[in-house]
């Protein structure tokens, strides 16, 4: 099953629609949904085309947990360009990003007029959670498991390396899409990751090569943090892509869909 | 005015009813409010006592903004604790904290099992939005804050120091409390913080006295990212504060009210 959280688009000078939770069908259709997404729900008797609509992050988060450092090449890639702190983790340790920074697919990137420096996507695998977890067990990880979307955690190295925390550098405006939508019938870890710029595909990767997979993540931030149905784990990347102003950069992974973001430049 | 959030406590074995926000009146009454806090609004021809409901955290922010050091003498005191990355901040930089943590006034803070060495309390003003702001000038971020609150930045050192991020250190379950309310008639660039430990006063600062304070963040923020209305900006502190368990930690900042939560052992 495929979830959505979408709006009608707006008419030209109009407000645009509350957002609603749809079911996508056959690649091409939008069937709105009422009710709870998690909990109990009915499809209604009303089919859009995909379209007509705008789609929104499949979720907003209460917390948005992100890895780090997952893989074992993109921590090599690191340590190359000078992350000397860049290390292959020994146990694993999460971090938080901002909601104020998602956007859906289709949205645009802005590069901020005064980033200098490397623009880089990363494309992740994201977790997105059904149920609350609470020192749970790795099946009972498994289970606390919704379904899975994808991210891209643009990064602005320059900020990346001269501020205090990732602020900006990972969390301005549009730094953060997510989506097409929440695949629940997969099992991503036998998927790959393919990232293209500009229709060409550059890079890909196993996407379930990572040091630490999404159980072992959900059981260890559960062992002192609830997890609430809609929050999100983006699991990192093995491919630093370089996002050049004007052509859209699309992550893929198989059995998902596509994730893809036209990258303009702020005047 | 004096906003909060609020439900009404549970029967034993019941079901907790649903948050509600209300105005807080004479420091002993809660009135209901139909409508958006941040937009139209009307009270309810109903009134509650305080001693009747659950302060729940006063609001649910779409992003949690903490500035981390901003005061000098805090600086300090973590330079002598062996912190020597502590600097008087240049530029006003922030950082992100969980929405899972947060916890309503009179709410047990709750030392998970493992964690050893020091657990301290951090009494910080925090700043509630309530417009949206972007690229703003620093009348506009006046303007953009909707009304102040307490927050208690727990936070266990050990982790702080062994973890490559703050996930746990400070943003396990119940290390943020917020609250009781909203004042939004007050300047506290005049206040006065207190802390207490079991109703002694154990600490005392001027809670104007920061690096920078919160429309200088405000300003920064916007030029990159969007705050929302319900973002919160926690303000940082000037006193470090050891939680004994089995006492009730309180913080006071005067003109707004005291944020008091037990300190409980996690068996």
């Amino acid at each position: 099953m495929r979830w959505c959280r979408f709006r009608g688009l707006a008419a030209p000078g109009g407000r645009p629609d509350a957002a609603r939770f749809g079911v996508v069908e056959d690649d091409e259709t939008v069937r709105p949904v009422d009710g709870d997404l998690f909990g109990e729900f009915r499809p209604r008797d009303e089919w859009l085309s995909l379209t007509d609509v705008e789609l929104l992050p499949p979720v907003v988060p209460n917390t948005f947990f992100a890895v780090g450092l997952n893989y074992t090449a993109h921590i090599h890639h690191a340590q190359a360009r000078g992350m000397t702190a860049a290390k292959v983790p020994e146990r694993p340790e999460v971090g938080y990003r901002a909601n104020s920074a998602l956007v859906g697919h289709g949205a645009a990137v802005v590069k901020p007029a005064d980033c200098a420096g490397r623009f880089e996507a990363e494309a992740e695998l994201v977790a997105v959670i059904g149920r609350p977890a609470r020192r749970c067990t790795r099946e009972q990880a498994r289970r606390a498991v919704f379904g899975w979307t994808i991210g891209n955690d643009v990064s602005a190295r320059d900020w990346q390396h001269t501020d205090r925390t990732l602020w900006r550098a990972k969390n301005s405006d549009t730094f953060k899409p997510m989506g097409p939508w929440i695949e629940t019938d997969v099992d991503p870890m036998g998927s790959r990751t393919l990232v293209a710029v500009g229709g060409d595909t550059v890079a890909e990767f196993a996407t379930g090569a990572m040091v630490f997979d999404p159980y072992d993540y959900i059981v260890e931030i559960s062992r002192y943090i609830t997890l609430s149905p809609g929050d999100v784990l983006w699991m990192g990347t093995d491919a630093v892509v370089e996002m050049p102003v004007g052509k859209a950069l699309g992550v893929t992974i198989t059995g998902i869909g596509t994730l893809s973001n036209p990258v303009v430049q702020e005047m």
